[in-house]
This record gives structure tokens, C-alpha cells and sequence, in this order.
């Protein structure tokens, strides 16, 4: 870490622009003594004399003694703030031009303007919260939805941490346990036993983290929304039964085929889950490169998905299910797959009654998932056929309750620990495969020295997550990197 | 003034959505007993206990006892908080879940969200400041500029307020010599001493609201920028200019006359002073029903410029001149008129040579101006030609200078009063009719009865500024329904 940036005293406007009320933050060892310097407060003791955890109200003045806002000013000493720093917190009009004279003043007497999240680096750095937890307050400010509050509020109050410290108990036993045996292996007699306890322990650890990875389909999918890719051939109406869905003109829909070049992403919530919908180029023999580049890159994002909907014109249904089912099916595997036949509003009436009766996926007298399973072999276990009219909004209620039912997503309390970051997930991962490595090495029953080092690898893995002694600048500066200023 | 709705604890968001931090204001008599139904301190005793001016951490939890947030209470007791009344601040992450959430759990508990401006209207209420002042309160957060800022803060400081109570003074001291006068009336040589007397001073009281009212030509170009009209003949480069001054693609612009059928206004700031663009549809005889409403919307809006630019198509300038000098001239009497002759680049190149020389106003030699002159006579005394580019962006700073030379605005200290509030100048306005009648009434020698009553009058007028008992609730409605939320 580079002492230099420490030891200055940062500042930064930490509300957006357009309120009735802006704040600065000023932190570090100055942060009180430069704000008293155009900071006039209304009656009594400069700042640097008055105690912590107090409002004072004044003025802030320019150089040439005029009047830049009437304010409230909070104080905070260290250790006792959100940095552990020394903090000021002002309090102005919400007008941009005064927010920035007070920065240009704080920064002429001696404040250096803040970086992204740098006030969260700081608390890290000065021990306030572990890495985890300072990666949450970013998601807590993000949070939009119960589930994704839930999830940031438990990591940031060390609910992970507490999950990953119990976890690093557990390894550290398993180390001391194994470095008595390598003390005792001339014995070759206490070997087996020891053994036996070891691999029960590793069991243990691993059955943890292989859970918190586990955890990370829910996490991402609370986070970012579950995946929904909506794929099929040009013109089935895939653009128009997203529109319809999000209910607004996301995408722009036109008869001619191949309008949808890009890719569309866009979330709603349905029953309270974030579905994030893809919007695919439509799939089909083309010579233009650049609508060739927008199907290739519907096959990637399909494979992102959890849950395809393939879109089929009932009016050339059989046509559509022969084209495309080879390149889409397989692809399906390990999803959930919904066919969705659109435009019933074009069926003749006969096939549109028939058509509306395949929709009730209850009713036992026909169901043409059968009939698709015989013609379609490689369909999905849980796939399901949803008839509907996406222009004329016809039937959609059913679809978005299938989307809902194949979400699936748990009720998550405050308590429940769910990964959600991909760096924590990434870090997982590896400690999961080292563990696997000790696993395999006890029953190999590989010596103490080389599992030893697997087991090394999956602490240092773990202390990644909460930033151990071995975490670098690079490391902290690609996650703080992509937190607001003034946080 | 409605009772129910002052006994009310009211609480809204105060800041704009988006920043690290999030701050919801509490203000009524029940603030703090409320604000403890849902905030629990880390440490310690609850608010009701704690002194004013104080920060407190802690929680807010939901009626299930989940944590919705960290956060740092502020607390203030009647009367020292900004609306007089107690009051609470809580800082929470910036999260609009979490900011969503603290709000519902407060209404829950017996606060009512507040309407806009509703804090500063209550700060008005309880005498915390006058009408102006409050006023100024919404001024100062939209402030961007030194000078806005300068008038605002001067304004809520109570500068114009100082300066409407000295004049009040003497409106009452006019009015109780009136009185005495009055009393007097049968001693008729006593009568005319008087009479010069009050003369005097209802002369000074003139001065003073009739400076005042001159005041706002500057408070208004200040606050919303100098109105500066572009018109000309279609296709001179009206949007083509403006884009220049502008360095954007605002207007549409193309070969096609009539492109611009919309009155386009835009603002810019050029040698600190903002001005206020209005791009107007081309001047021609047209069959086009909207473009003739275009048209004739260019008229009106030449009329609220407080500078025209007249753009004229340099290859056809003599053509132009005559077709519409008769339309515009008329309507540029008592503003400032540059004739811009545009599309300098397309001039052959001996003529074009000579049109730049006429861009040097100071040179000697040549004076486009006084041959203009003596083709149209009509032309504003200071009127001047500026030759340039649009296109080619080529002569834009002479364009630039001579608008900042023709605004001529002042350099304000903090300390001028400027009056920039509609409202006040229409009703200084009235101020000022009533004291001419009071003038006229002393000439006239009228009966001191009916000059007291335009006292009276003028009187009322300067009342409704600062907001005095005479204030209904319906005036208190449009003033404070401007405000942002929260403030």
C-alpha cells in the first residue's frame, strides 16, 4: 500500500446532484483542521476543540470572506468513524455550484479530491471491516429488491466472514492435525487412524465450501437477475413477446426479418424474482456478417442462460420445430426450456381452440408436450409448451407464472449466507478444488508434506475473499475501483 | 393557514437519487419519538434522551426485527432547527430500497410524507425566515453560476428583505404625516408646508421601488440567461449558427428550408455570463400550416430578446435585407441587433475579403454599418455587422465578444439587492403604480383620504413579498409547490 495516499486527507461529494441536501466527506488526519479553515461556525469553539459526534452549525467562506452556504457540519474522530479516520461531514444546499466551490476550497487548503470507494478502502485498510464486507457496502448501495438488501446486509455485518473464519478454524486444525503426523510418520502405526480423522475433516470443509458455491446460482441470479434467453428463427416474434413482457417498446420491432441485430438485455420483476431477459438475433441461414456476428452471439448468450424460451410461429410450427431443434436443443441441457407457440391470433379458429387448450398443462386429456417429446426426443425433463399471442398480449400471465415456478428461487432471511460476488465465487472455486486435492491426497494417502501445500493453497484462497496480508494494490484497486466517489 | 397539516410530523427524501449517501428528514412535533419506534442505537440511551446537535449510530430495524440499515441520526430541537420544529436527520447508504424502506416504516409510524417545499414552507410558518427569504432557499440550490449564487444567498440572507423593511419605514411614516395632515385639514395654512414635505418623501420611496424594479432586467438575465432570438430568411443558417455557439448538434440541421419548426431554446455561458438561445423557424411566405405557426411564434419570441442576431445569407444579402427588413427592424427597437452575414465561406474571394475587413468594427476605413444604415434607416442606434462561418466556424469570437459587450451585465457583490423573483417584480410593480398614484394625488392636491388609501395600497404590495399576515394559503401553494422534495 502506498503510505503517501494514507496520510492524505481525502474529500468528495457523496450525494448525487439534485437534491435538497448535499454532503461532502472529509477524512483523514486534517480533515478537521481544514475544514475549520472555511468553516465559520454561527457561535462558539472552532472545530478541532469540540466533541466528537456533534452538529455544528455555520458558514463556509471564500478566501474573500463571501458567503458560500450556510451549513450543518458533523464530526467524527478516529477511530470512531466510518474510515477510522479523523471525518467531517458537511452539510449543504444541494446546489452543484456550491458542492463544488466547497471542494475547490477544501482542495486549495490542503484535501486531495477522493477516488472510487476510497473512503471503503480505508475503512478496510484501517481494519474497520474485512475485504467482504467493504465489497458489500457497494452492493448495499445497489440493492433494489428485499432479496439483493438481504444478501449485501448479512455480508456487510460479516455474516460471510463469520461462515469463512469457522472455515479457517476447521483448515488450521486439519494442518496442526497433519503436521503431527508428519512429526510421528516413523510411527507407522498411528498413520491409519489419523488418517481416517483427517478425511472426515476435510469432508467437513469441503461439504462447506462446496454449499457456498453452490449458493452462488441463487446469489448471481438475485443479483443480476435470473438469465432468460429468448431464441428462436427470424420473425417468430421474439422482439415483440419481450415488449410485451416488460410491457414498454424495449425493442425495436418491424416485419422485416432480422431486425434484432444486437443483443437486448433487459430485467423486470415477476412475483418478486429479477428476470433478466436476452432478446436474440433471430437464427437462420443469412449471408449479411454483421446479422451472421448477432446469431453467433445468440448461441453464447443462450449457453448463459437458465431458462430458454424458444419462440415458434404456430402457423408454421412443424416447419420451425425441424429447422431449428438440432441447433437448439442441445444447447437446452441442464436448463429449463419453455416452447412458446406465438401468433395464435393468426390460427384459424379450429386450431386456435385446440391451440389454447394445449396452454392448460393440468389437463390430462391432451398434452402436447407428449406429442413434442415423441417427435423432439432430446427435450428437457421439465419442458413445457405455452401457447400465446405476444401483439395481441394473449396469454402471457401463464408464461410469466412458468417463469416464476422454474426461477425457483429460495426465501432468503437476513442470516442465510449466499455468495453473490464473482471474485468470492472465483476464490471459492479454487479453494474448492484444492480441498479436493487434499481429499484425494489423503486417500491416495499421498504424504503429509504434499498435502500439506493443497491445504495451504485452499487458506490462502480463502483469505483472499476477506483480504488477508497477501492482498495487493492491483486486487484492491479493481474492486474499489467500480464503487461511487464519495463512498 | 390549514392547523391539522402544521401538527403533522412529516418526512421525505432530501437527497437526489444515486449517491453513496442517502439523508430523510423528519420535522414535527412527534420527529423523535417516532424516529425512536424504528431506531435502535448501538449504545446508549434512545433520542428522546439525547441532546440536540447530536450524531447518534445505530440501526433501523423492521417490525420483524431486520436490519434495513447502518445509519447516523442528527437531532435538533424546536426552535433551533431549519423549520422551527424538532427534528431528525437520518443518514442511511444510499440505496433506494433501503432510503424506500426507512420511508414506509416512518409513515407506518405516524409520519406523513412531506409536500414540496413543505420544510421550508414550515420554516416560513414559525417565523424562521419571511417569504422572500424562503424563496431564495429554492434559488440557491438551482444556483450555477457565481451570480445566481450571489443573488440567492444575498436574498435568503434577508439583503432584499432589509431593504423592503427600510422602505416600509417610510411608507408608515408617509402615512402617519398623511394622518396628521388629516387632522389638521381645517388649518389650511398649515396644509401646503406638508404637502412638499410629503412630496419629498413619496419621492424617495419612488426612487428606491423604481430602482428596484430596473433591477430585475439584470436578476432575470442572470437567473435565466440573457434572451438572445436568431432570426432570418429559411435557410440562412439560423440552427447552423446556433450548433456553432453551442459546439453541439442541438438543432437539426439541413439543406431542406423550413427545418426547424420548433422554437429551440438552449443556454450557454460565454465570458460568465449565461445567455439564452432562441433558435427560431426561418421567416418566409409559407402554405405549410405548421411552418406558418412557426413563423409566427419567431415574431413573438423576437419580442421577449433582449438581443436579436439577425442571420442573413451573405451570398444573397442585399435580397434578404430588403425582403425582411420590414418585418424585423420594427421589432428591434430598444434591443440590441447584430446583423450576422453568415456563409462568409461560399463568398467569392475578393468579395469575401472585403467582408472580413467589415468585421473589424474599430477599423475606419470601411464601415459596413453606415452603408447599412443608409439602406435601412430604421436600424437601433447601436447596431452593428459581424461577417463569419457558421459552417467553417470561422468569426464565432467576434460573434461571442459582442454578445458578452451588448449584456453588459453588472458584476454583483453579495450585497446588491437584485431582484429576480417574478413575483416580486409584478408585485413591486403594483408597488410602484400606487406610488405614482400617491405622487400624482399630492400634485393633484387630492384629499389626504384617498392618498392614504394608494399608501395603503403600496403598503399591501411590499407585504406580499416578505409574506405578511395578509398571505393566503393559495399564494403559499404556488410559491412552495416549485420546490424540490425534501427541502
Amino acid at each position: 500500500m502506498n503510505i503517501q495516499q494514507t496520510e492524505d486527507t481525502i474529500c468528495a461529494i457523496a450525494t448525487a446532484q439534485g437534491g435538497a441536501i448535499g454532503t461532502i466527506r472529509v477524512s483523514g488526519a486534517q480533515a478537521i483542521a481544514i475544514t475549520d479553515r472555511i468553516f465559520t461556525p454561527i457561535s462558539g469553539k472552532p472545530l478541532t476543540e469540540r466533541k466528537p459526534y456533534t452538529l455544528t452549525f455555520g458558514h463556509i467562506l471564500s478566501p474573500a470572506g463571501e458567503i458560500i452556504d450556510e451549513v450543518l457540519v458533523s464530526l467524527f474522530r478516529a477511530p470512531h468513524s466510518y474510515t477510522g479516520e479523523d471525518s467531517v461531514e458537511i452539510s449543504c444546499h444541494g446546489s452543484s455550484y456550491i458542492l463544488q466551490q466547497v471542494m475547490q476550497l477544501l482542495i486549495k487548503k490542503g484535501c486531495r479530491a477522493a477516488g472510487p470507494g476510497e473512503y471503503t478502502q480505508r475503512a478496510f485498510l484501517n481494519g474497520k471491516m474485512d475485504l467482504s464486507q467493504a465489497e458489500a457496502v457497494a452492493d448495499l448501495i445497489a440493492s433494489t429488491s428485499a432479496a439483493t438488501h438481504r444478501m449485501a446486509m448479512n455480508q456487510m455485518r460479516g455474516g460471510f466472514s463469520r461462515e469463512l473464519s469457522a472455515l479457517r478454524e476447521k483448515l488450521l486444525h486439519l494442518t496442526s492435525l497433519m503436521e503431527l503426523e508428519l512429526d510421528f510418520s516413523d510411527h507407522e502405526e498411528l498413520e491409519f487412524a489419523d488418517r481416517s480423522e483427517l478425511e472426515e475433516i476435510a469432508q467437513q470443509i469441503e461439504q462447506v465450501i462446496s454449499h457456498l458455491v453452490d449458493t452462488f446460482s441463487v446469489g448471481n441470479a438475485l443479483k443480476n437477475g435470473v438469465p432468460v434467453a429468448i431464441v428462436g428463427e427470424t420473425n417468430a416474434g421474439k422482439s415483440t413477446l419481450l415488449n410485451a413482457l416488460l410491457n414498454e417498446e424495449r425493442a425495436i420491432v418491424s416485419d422485416i426479418h432480422g431486425t434484432t441485430r444486437d443483443v437486448i438485455e433487459d430485467t423486470m420483476n415477476l412475483g418478486g424474482v429479477t428476470f433478466r431477459f436476452i432478446d436474440t438475433a433471430g437464427i437462420r441461414e443469412t449471408t449479411d456478417t454483421i446479422e451472421s456476428l448477432g446469431i453467433e452471439r445468440s448461441f453464447q448468450k443462450l449457453e448463459q442462460a437458465n431458462i430458454v424460451l424458444w419462440v415458434i410461429d404456430a402457423t408454421r410450427a412443424e416447419e420451425q420445430y425441424h429447422q431449428l431443434a438440432e441447433k437448439i436443443l442441445p444447447r437446452c441441457q441442464g436448463k429449463h426450456l419453455v416452447i412458446v407457440l406465438n401468433k395464435t391470433d393468426l390460427l384459424p379458429l379450429t386450431e386456435k381452440s385446440l391451440s389454447c387448450s394445449v396452454t392448460d398443462t393440468t389437463a390430462s386429456m391432451h398434452k402436447p408436450i407428449d406429442d413434442l417429446k415423441a417427435i423432439l426426443p432430446d427435450l428437457p425433463e421439465d419442458a413445457c409448451v405455452i401457447s400465446l399471442s405476444a401483439k395481441q398480449k394473449e396469454g402471457l400471465s401463464l408464461l410469466q407464472k412458468q417463469l416464476v415456478d422454474f426461477a425457483a428461487l429460495p426465501d432468503l432471511s437476513q442470516n442465510d449466507v449466499v455468495v453473490s460476488n464473482i471474485r468470492h465465487y472465483e476464490a471459492l472455486s479454487r479453494a474448492l478444488e484444492a480441498i479436493h486435492r487434499v481429499q484425494d491426497g489423503l486417500t491416495m494417502q499421498l504424504s503429509g508434506d504434499l498435502v500439506s501445500q493443497d491445504l495451504r493453497e485452499c487458506l490462502f484462497h480463502l483469505a483472499e475473499i476477506v483480504g488477508g496480508e497477501i492482498t495487493n494494490d492491483e486486487v484492491l484497486g479493481n474492486i474499489f475501483k467500480h464503487f461511487c466517489i464519495g463512498k
